[in-house]
């Protein structure tokens, strides 16, 4: 192994291995620093894209990398398969659940998971998508849904199996709802004998008074146009009131509709993971209303200059108006810039604050049709679709054979094709079954991973 | 939809998308028979290659194919995903979980599942390999084996954790264990820091006097050595006695030897599935040791003409000294004879009996590495390799886009990677944690599917 006493090197612990983590262990590779990266999955995953997954396109496998694949030619890098369940400052020791790493800089970055506004029951029926696990159960919801309403010879029940509701407007909402009706308007169209999925009716509901809420007015205009030349009905200004396993409870103004729908995919709040409630009451460190701990500009905990915080878990507010986004290039340069930070400490010297440098944000809405912001140019369409594309095979090859990837795309942009459409999970494979009520029933949603490190 | 009235056309009811239901009802598409496919799977899984899911090289959905995407095109057939229950051969009605099918000719394809020769209870310390969800379950434990080795401290216990034992020396159980061989000795040598994965001990055990006991034995001795070179400890006359959650019982002549292993797979037993029961119970059909249906020249059950079995739940011992084996070519070439019966039969004609055209047997050992008897000429190696991936990708291309499978191969092939090890799924996620006893442990296997249809 490495030739160095590693007893005698600057210890950096990283907990979660998702953009931050993982690019800061990469920079961090082959250098002079022990660096231990601590994950509860032994793989990082590329969630821009997990919506492909969900939606029948993408493998898991394609669109994550294995950790130690993906660092083991750096010597000074260590994996460990763990979860985090404790942080003490004093002792500089991260506990896990099988053990206790000490460190000598600690870098947090341990996301967030889904939010439901203090409706957490509502995840039952309305799963989120942040892991591999709640894609393959969202696949599995989308495609049960389409067998169930050729079985169904009510034509009210066929249709509420044929409505699916995606709550939140925002890029996630927006890829789940283009892709949902890309399968019902396009590739589906043939599979089925007693119903046309062109029946389907794909509803992506919005609190704010515009989808895309982050983006410029312009292209929020553009994607609701693309959304709606899909098949999609954007309902915008729209809150839900109640969710339960048949229905959704829509509040637009003051009028409250009740919509009968059998898949409800949520993609509107985030919190964060639980690691900010520990460093909050290990450090003192404060919290904003999602839980995000509020960072130093050198991404540090106030008072604890070796305890970092960086990715969706931050909320850094030095810079603009708002605090810094939850996407993945903020977090991949937060990780950059830690490892930045921390071989000058090793040398002793100091760096300039984080500095985001924005280079645009996109979305995509379905097949040629996309946003792209770019700041000084804002475009949509074909090429602004091409820009996604390209702009996401760039940064899944970085660090694996993701050329799959591409040659999937490629088929399906010509075939329209979605090779990976299985139903498969722990659940019941028959599981849309009549009930004693004699109605057709899928089980709840069961919540299969925990979300937090 | 068809313009011809589906009333008076003869109705073809084939339970089971396998090798033989998917072949017989491809060449029953576009005919003048309404066809309709029960199975409790929305896709076609091509399972010669599951092996391969089940070490992270290539995903689900690579070796699976939506049946409705693989028959959409063929008016006449319609896809129902259900679970057969039974079967009234006076009535002719096939009875599913939601409903009843009537028939004019039946065609059974049920497979069949695991047998532990009575140690049911085995099951849960040593999976075996015919759904999806057993294969993500086998990658799971191989890889998270893995994990744990990295975590434990104890000489012995690691040793325990990287012993891996496949018992059953068929082609399933040659091709897991030198697949788990490659991973050890190749694929993850540089991904841990405690210790080298070389260390690990791959078994094969056979309980005849060589492995591939219905190959020609000059094949059995090459695969024994091809498997001995890629650091696989074969053993054959071997049976295995007991099963633990940490120890297999062998027993070598009057020897017997308990093992620490806490990785094992099952290869070794099949029995049919239920369907053959059913139809033993309805029509008096004989069945043999393992549970499979005896049947006539034509693959129908003795005094019920138009009920046919086929594939590996069928005993078709018409031909050769021996029922016909288990394997997929016999299966597809069953399938396409039912539907030329069945076109015959609607014709008022009748057709000769099945007879089985043998194109030879291969197994694969790992990289370069495998076995090809044509009959007229026998050959390992490389070029039985190359043979066997062609073969493999023939088939598959056969019915779907699987050229990504070949792109895959191609690249493994140069990198020795693999990029599918990902461990997910429904067990706990740490789940290699610190009992009560101090020592660790990983939940033992949850059956997901049910095994019959």
């Amino acid at each position: 192994m490495t030739a160095q006493n590693t007893a005698t090197q600057h210890r950096v612990v990283i907990v979660g291995g998702g953009f931050g983590g993982l690019y800061a262990a990469k920079a961090l590779g082959s250098s002079n620093v022990d660096v231990t990266l601590i994950d509860k999955r032994n793989f990082h995953l590329f969630q821009p894209l997990l919506y492909q997954v969900a939606t029948g396109t993408l493998s898991p496998a394609d669109i994550s990398s294995p950790l130690r694949a993906v660092l083991n030619r750096h010597k000074n890098v260590h994996v460990l398969m763990d979860e985090v369940v404790d942080l003490d400052p004093h002792a500089q020791e991260i506990m896990t659940k099988t053990g206790r790493v000490p460190y000598d800089t600690v870098v947090v970055a341990t996301g967030v998971s889904h939010f439901y506004f203090g409706n957490e029951h509502w995840k039952e029926m309305a799963p989120g998508l942040k892991t591999v696990e709640d894609a393959l159960e969202i696949r599995r919801r989308i495609f049960m849904a389409f067998e169930a309403a050729e079985k169904e010879t009510d034509p009210e029940k066929r249709k509420a199996w044929l409505t699916f509701v995606v709550v939140g407007g925002g890029p996630t909402g927006v890829e789940l709802a283009g892709a949902i009706a890309e399968l019902a308007f396009h590739t589906l169209t043939k599979d089925f004998r007693k119903f046309d999925t062109r029946e389907a009716q794909i509803l992506l509901l919005e609190g704010m008074d515009r989808v895309l809420p982050p983006y410029a007015p312009e292209l929020s205009t553009k994607a609701k146009e693309a959304l709606t030349h899909l098949g999609v009905t954007v309902k915008t200004s729209t809150l839900v009131t109640d969710i339960s396993e048949h229905t959704v409870t829509l509040k637009q103004g003051d009028t409250e509709e009740r919509l009968e729908a059998r898949t409800i995919l949520w993609a509107a709040g985030v919190k964060a993971s639980g690691m900010g409630k520990i460093l909050a009451a290990r450090t003192g460190a404060q919290l904003d209303r999602a839980g995000r701990v509020i960072v130093e500009p050198d991404l540090s905990v106030p008072n604890y200059p070796n305890i970092h915080v960086v990715g969706d878990l931050a909320h850094f507010a030095h810079q603009g108006d708002r605090p810094l986004p939850g996407v993945a290039p903020v977090a991949m340069q937060q990780g950059e810039y830690m490892a930045h930070l921390i071989q000058n400490r090793v040398n002793s010297q100091t760096v300039a604050p984080f500095v985001y440098q924005d280079k645009g944000s996109l979305a995509v809405i379905g097949q040629n049709a996309a946003v792209v912001d770019l700041g000084f140019v804002k475009f949509s369409g074909f090429m602004a679709w091409l820009t996604w594309v390209f702009a996401h095979i760039y940064y899944l090859i970085e660090y694996d054979n993701k050329m799959i990837v591409m040659l999937q795309w490629g088929w399906n942009y010509f075939t329209r094709s979605r090779g990976a459409r299985l139903i498969t999970g722990e659940a019941d494979l028959m599981s849309v079954e009549i009930g004693d009520d004699g109605e057709y029933h899928m089980p709840a949603h069961k919540p299969q991973s925990p979300v937090e490190v």
